[in-house]
């Protein structure tokens, strides 16, 4: 396989390209790669704010300032890992079912290939044809979800395929076993006092925001490691899981929310978990500004890169 | 009928109030008034950006600026008409058909209350169950149509209903007449070079931007008369008929359209038509800034608005 | 008493409808309700950025994400109030005297009537009028104020009322009680090194910023208790309490504040103390972005709701 | 008298330095200047958005652009005209009265030094207090108005000072000749039908929107002349003259309004009228993007600064 | 050649994919296209606002709007013309005489294989190594020039090469005939009153901005026509031509210019013209609103496409 | 020397004014004040967005609202500081080595005086002209340097002189004392693995981000206090040390870094350290919103100059 890797050199300046996330190569489904980026914008489950259509293409435009290695796990990543960009999986604009069919379809032979998804968002909808590419793969994967809400309504105003109901869709289809699933971050008003304990009643584990803040991101990385316990997993990205100061640009913001260091040091807490799948999601660039919340979306997936080539320096391998 | 008409008092300057349409009196469904603000939030027709659900409610902000008399048509427009706002046609926010289904009927009883509905969208779909609600109170209408588009498709990206069909289907329905109707504005890059002229094959005239320029206000005033002909006429406005500079704040803007004073002046001379249905649609609030597009959308109502004042007075009939 | 409350249901998403409080119904100053939305679009005490007269719009149209529940404290906030919007009090936009007796007047019959006022203003004049209207009813009140100023001056730029000196007025009024008043959150240059000292001397109690990091949430709650030991209080909040990161729509922004998770849990602390009146102040959507700033200010209002409800529930009534 | 200038060097681009009006030399009001930039950042009288105490900011900001000589008068402006910005008026900033007279009281001396003053608005207010203090030295004017509204309300929402009202206030105090005075650009909608030939009662005339457009650029140019026939004259200039398109950052925009060349196409063709006063009123920044309002009125400006200079040149005076 | 074109299915909405020019197809500098389009994303010559360095990416994104069919000219572009996306041309950011070096060795090749250049800027600059490597293919080239500036300076600030000088220096090389060449909608003030005619000196025919309203779009086009003559043009336009209300997203803003209908129409005008390169330069991201001003230039970049179909149609070419 | 101080009275609120520093008098560079404001609107070093050159005109905006007094410190300023505004230094838009010589040039003369100097970026090559004035009157300097970025490169993309390396080139010359130098803040992806360390084997010690979140306030200060250990010391300030939600308008944002009142509270720890000079650098107001950015610069500047007045206090002195 050859090795993909962004470029670097004096005469191209991280302006200068044409968009694709860090500039990384753009591969077909049928090349391999140890991660592949997958644009999904997709945006007909979205319940307030929408507009994450256009998600894919600011997280790659804002992706431009991502480098090649990462201080803190001292590490050059594509040392040990190759990756591309596999473009946007295929939408229909007015057919949500046609939709979700066709990114289902578009993921499953780049799973197929051993490519590690990641995916970009579009809104929490996409989360379940993703889980149920990699999950035919992987098997029944526990859920690792950061969010201000627990999407896991059995239906949202009528609906029972959008953002609020992936986690209860894949929970019914097997999709994630939710013994090793944990949710963290859960916060803001709700329909009913009783909803939070519907995803507890589910079998997840939640850490709402308060719990979290006391805990401190020591005690979550903790309970997080502890719930999946070696588990191949997937990881959910909600950007809405930070305050609204740091990612305004998001359909349904919550206050209250984490600053992103913190956010960047639990995921860099969860380096021996077995991922095998990863998706950030609900990034709306209508509203947001100075592209704040498209450079975080770009760093969150910087540090997913990260943790597989930790894994991979950790088991003695290069690319 | 009581009559309804937006407040004009010292310690009620225009930004005091819960936003209505111009500060209209509320109404339900089943009260009658001589014309009805109707939002519909509804945008999941969008090709393109989306997020015109938010345009009801920004065009109603916008709307406090609009006053109670039109200089041009000499006119205190409330001495000849009672008005109401509706409030917002339900929607389902993940299932279009269902959604178009509810406009409909929301809209049914206000027209057969004898309310001459003037909706707000959304997106260009919504003309679509508008005219369905309309039609069956009035029969086949003449169609008189402002936009960059001519909205015929047969389907766009695999969908029968969405913003760039209304047109086809509301003729498949025998909603409209098209020997009546009249497209003007229609510019932008195309599909194909013949896109157009199928509109014509189906029967409207169109008038395409250069053409329209070329004529003058003057003569697509004359064009727009002869064509209706003194039928029972719906007016269906998309503000991307104007130029971007204009309008920013819609979703499939076209470079090279009129100026806000030349969509005014039209509307001004279209006053012996007997205009039976009115929308105004594709307002984007994300994409606007200052509310330039939404202050022109709540002014186009306002024109709606004093061509049935004109018409009453022209009538002899006072409130 | 009627039950009001915000509508649920599938065909209204959240983006639907005319925009108060979380959708609440509309209620005249005559009606009953267990607390009441009262706008007070005023901003002429402004003595930097105004267009705070906008900000009861900006915030009722952000609190449509507010939901029913408030999962911290477990309650389904509804099943123990009612409450209703009752629109903006009258304002004179070019007269500063005129408008706050208008104000006041407004407010009067409303908290007669025994409904606890939740205002939003507007610029921080506006408490003035409104703890006159809240102390007539209920005697000397306790002030609980985050911001990040005292508003204790004598006059700022020649004037006695403005936006710098409604808790002198009041004090000189006798409408609060500065030995239960306490001052949270104050930093940013000052005129003078004593202006803070000021305030103590008047009987205020004050935490400056780098003190309240200090004490941490429960240190600062504690204080708070403490010094309004059960007395009669009036919450007043200005969102320039906030980090200008969290709340850039604000009229004199000043940095080094809280994060809003900090705000939040402050807030969530004060279920004990019998507050009978609540403003929150500043908002100013001309400098907002993203809604950040409109939408803190909606949930900090439903926090002022949920302490309501928690009291009635510990009081062991419902509505 | 020194000659001002603004500088003009290779180490001194447009960016650099402390921004005046074309980064002209600060001048004291008891310094003399054949012309004079007075920022006037007063805004309590207006009805709707406010903000426009930050136009004079926001304008000498954008004037970095604006540079020495004037193509289409071919004149290199400042061989015939010494020029400086004289800072801004005071204001009070919750004391409409006071802050009146002491921008009137600020001018005094400037204009009675024999410097033409040019005023940024602030709020269309301030042109009262301006004509106060021209008409002390020059006597009765004749007024050339550009705007969307007429301003002539006798009181507006209580108030008889405020944006509504200058121009009736000053026939009231004799300061402006009707017989010799034009309004220009007048449309939107209006409180009355006959709002607008209550001017023309009071002696002005008034050329609507519709007739400006019918009469074209030369028309209106003529009919100015015409009217003012060679009295002493002062301009006044309401950003919101133009459309929204090219002036949105104003307080009350009213569409159908005309594009910026024509605008100056109007101010080229007054070279004749012997002017004594100047101002731009209604710069809003908050509502502007890209500056392009507030660029509109910083060439507005340089547009009366030419007319004084070919004025010059026609007398063969240079400075 | 294979043939190259955007794509277009159901499950390919607008905003799916990797933005290059209207979804064209990524080419390698060797790879041969009737036309290619090549990033030029070069700001070190802006001598006010700088960031066009990221004008062609926004370009790019705005271009997803642009089809594959020209209606006025009534013809299916790809139908004659195969296209590319050449990708960004190396630049060194702080260094620009490498970068402009760096620029035209990119650009050589391209225009060596045959494919006619289409740049997007990158400041006014960039057009001299384009002039550099089109004309060493073409030899000297008609100059058909948009603009609100000549560009002519000899040297700007202290700089001989930066984006006030790039025609002076093409002229001086060799580049250009002046005699066949033209400028059209110069305008704003301007250093010296003679400054315009020192390009008239130079031998370029200067079109002012008021002569260009005079003479109108047709008449210009007459002039534009008269004066190639039929020679090997190069069209350069600078978005800065347009209006700010039509361009706001631009390095020197000048008020007083077009609107873009009027800009289409010219271009419309100059299929006779045997172009062999053009650009359009100087859009600034930063300055942009709801994209307006990178949606013109990528509408004006259709038309350049279009034009070369055109001719290619006249001459009985299909691909 | 004349005392220096902003102005305060009732008739100039905050807004009123020409925007220099705190509205601090003007000063020319061969008049002495304790401090002094220097501008350098310079950013042709930045290798991804540009823009700073507006940097100072923003921040001298935003900083109306910083008044005398400092409330932490207890401090009246201005009676222990006199302070003025030196404009911007010269800089040519198209030449790089010319702006560095000539602002090197700029501020010789003022430091030469005794003033201390304050500049206001820029990009953050500016340091290295001003470390070059600085260190030629007070000779090598321990540097206190917040930044996201080390700025050690030997060249970045090609380029000895830009932002990514003055602290290299200071380091060459005997600028600066590694020994007694410290990096705070350091974050974000890399180009390669060992970059940091780069920095430690020049002799520098660094902080990273990770560290200094686990070491707090008192920890970092201590670390900087001990490192600089009473060296005359230069202090410069990134404001992408903060994270993008409290400082989004800046070139090169790293998600990740810390709150505003966490920079505060550090800097408010060097009252100790005998600084010569100082510089706040990457604003770019073209990223920012809200003008919080900006408002942040502002304050940091107070911070320095609070520092110097504590320093004067401490030593017994006013002014």
């Amino acid at each position: 396989m050859p090795h993909h890797a962004p470029p670097q050199s004096p005469g191209s300046p991280r302006f200068r390209g044409i968009g694709t996330y860090s500039r990384l190569p753009q591969l077909a489904p049928e090349q391999r790669a140890d991660f592949g980026i997958i644009g999904v914008p997709f945006d007909l489950g979205a319940s307030f704010r929408n507009g994450q259509r256009f998600g894919p293409a600011a997280v790659r435009e804002a992706s431009r300032l991502v480098r090649l290695a990462h201080p803190f796990h001292w590490i050059d990543v594509y040392e040990f890992l190759s990756g591309g960009d596999y473009g946007d999986a295929p939408v229909y604009p007015a057919d949500l079912a046609q939709s979700i069919a066709a990114i289902e379809e578009y993921v499953h032979p780049i799973v197929a290939g051993g490519t590690v998804p990641i995916a970009i968002g579009g809104d929490h909808t996409v989360s379940l044809p993703l889980l149920r590419a990699v999950a035919a793969a992987h098997d029944e994967l526990a859920l690792v979800h950061f969010d201000a809400h627990t999407d896991i309504d059995d239906e949202l105003f009528g609906s029972k395929i959008c953002h609020g109901t992936p986690f209860r869709r894949a929970l019914e289809e097997g999709l994630i076993d939710p013994k090793h699933s944990i949710q963290v971050g859960i916060r803001g008003s709700t329909v009913t006092a009783g909803e939070i304990d519907d995803s507890r009643a589910l079998g997840f584990e939640v850490i709402e925001a308060p719990e979290m803040f006391a805990l401190g991101v020591a005690g979550v990385v903790e309970r997080i490691l502890a719930r999946v316990s070696n588990r191949k997993a997937y990881l959910t990205f909600d950007v809405d899981f930070l305050d609204p100061a740091y990612a305004p640009g998001t359909g349904t913001p919550e206050v209250g929310g984490p600053a992103s260091h913190e956010a960047l040091a639990m995921l860099r807490g969860l380096g021996a978990i077995p991922f095998v799948g990863f998706d950030v999601v609900e990034v709306l660039p209508a509203a947001d500004h100075g592209q704040i919340t498209a450079l975080l979306a770009a760093n969150v997936i910087f540090e997913f890169i990260s943790l597989l080539a930790v894994r991979r320096r950790a088991a003695g391998r290069a690319t």
